[in-house]
């Protein structure tokens, strides 16, 4: 869409799962949240489905899906700009639109701007097998001065 | 993408134009803001470049930014459910994303959801001829009980 | 300091923290996140420092900060209209202000506006023993139509 | 509160006053928006009402409001670190809490944050002569490396 989105990740899905696991024991192959795509400015998250993820009622509970949004949004980054040392969360803007179900969630983020100090991106959730939305939001990752 | 959006709006852009020119004497025809498009759950809008919008290094303000997205999302309910009792934003969180030129500026809207008593959608804002953003705004707005 | 902030908790903190013990399996006493105190459109709570909330870098995650603004905010609207069928979140804007030591950490919330649709309140969040803020968050629930 | 809260604006009201009038045409003495009070992190500002500033129903419209936040902002920062080249407004989150009536409207900005390249701050915003507030934001601002 834009001249930032045509520049290619310098990670490779596999390249970025890996760097996860190492750094955060519940994500990454075979755990909790899992990278399934990588994209120029775009990533790809599931969080897979397990009763610890649920509040009463049966749905998955805002901090999940909170959770979700934040790593997908971090991987995005990451993969586009490499494993340089760590990005950090300022801001996130997160607005629930229904009960996600009881199944896996999936994130799909999107970088609408990639900045040397901030990168934007905006991450649609989704309950796996159901096309409406269950939550949108927005973040801003600050990136420390590379050396 | 979802079963909400395909239904088709109420009101035509004529008549939100008309509508909003009635009770808005800065939207409509011939006005700073016009209203390009609509449809199903989208709205399109413009904001004629005018200098009273500008901010010192000659870029469109803040605030002009801010009030076109508000008014898109407006435009999009409004569109959607008909002439009914005014709806009230109720929260819209902006994100901006570079100096937009001094020209017109564009608004597109989609409705990311559509309740009886709330509607929530994005705004992606661009200067006309360019399709960098310049800016990305939510917004929800309150929908009163209708008798 | 408004009109709305005189009226009194219908809850008192025993009354929140057994309510949730019951349908939130880590929320209440003896659990993960504890209603410290209720007071008049206020609440205030505490996230008890375990390891698993821990993210790189020794400091508290952020899905662990945005879970107890989330649930403060709860216990805020709880307290002050009763044990009411579930309110939900609609929106919740966070900004992370700097790294959250390794202790527990301290929710402070004052809710802006109590109406009979929505309730929107701010949160702060520091660690225990130390003024300065970690995290501030504002959210918004919508409270279902009473019988 | 804090550390960086016992700092001292390096510029006066005054000051500020003047640097706004100079580059802002709309704002400082005589015009629309003007400086009421400079503090440590703090600043106070009101907009001084005008018909223009009315949307349908005879409330201050959202824009309005919007704009009196945001200079707020960037006011308290402005008196913190001094004239320095212009901060930019990357995010800013802003809830409608009540309609304000048609008088003059009063901004109270406490900074949140005051890094080297971030700056975050609230604003609480008031009808002249009523404590209930009309609207709360939070607003990022970045701040450009100095030479």
């Amino acid at each position: 869409m834009n001249e930032a989105s045509k520049q290619l990740p310098v990670m490779t899905r596999e390249e970025v799962d890996a760097f996860l696991g190492q750094f955060f024991p519940q994500v990454g192959s075979g755990r909790d949240f899992i990278v399934e795509a990588i994209g120029p400015m775009t990533a790809r998250m599931r969080l897979r489905y397990a009763a610890k993820f649920l509040r009463p009622g049966g749905t998955i509970s805002g901090p999940a899906v909170f959770a979700l949004a934040d790593v997908c949004l971090y991987v995005a980054i990451l993969a586009q700009i490499g494993p340089v040392p760590l990005a950090l969360t300022t801001n996130i803007n997160i607005n629930f639109l229904s009960k996600p179900a009881p199944r896996d969630l999936l994130a799909t983020c999107r970088l609408l701007k990639l900045g040397k100090r901030l990168a934007v991106g905006e991450v649609w959730l989704h309950t796996d097998g159901d096309d409406e939305p269950v939550a949108h939001a927005t973040g801003t990752y600050s990136i420390p001065p590379q050396p």
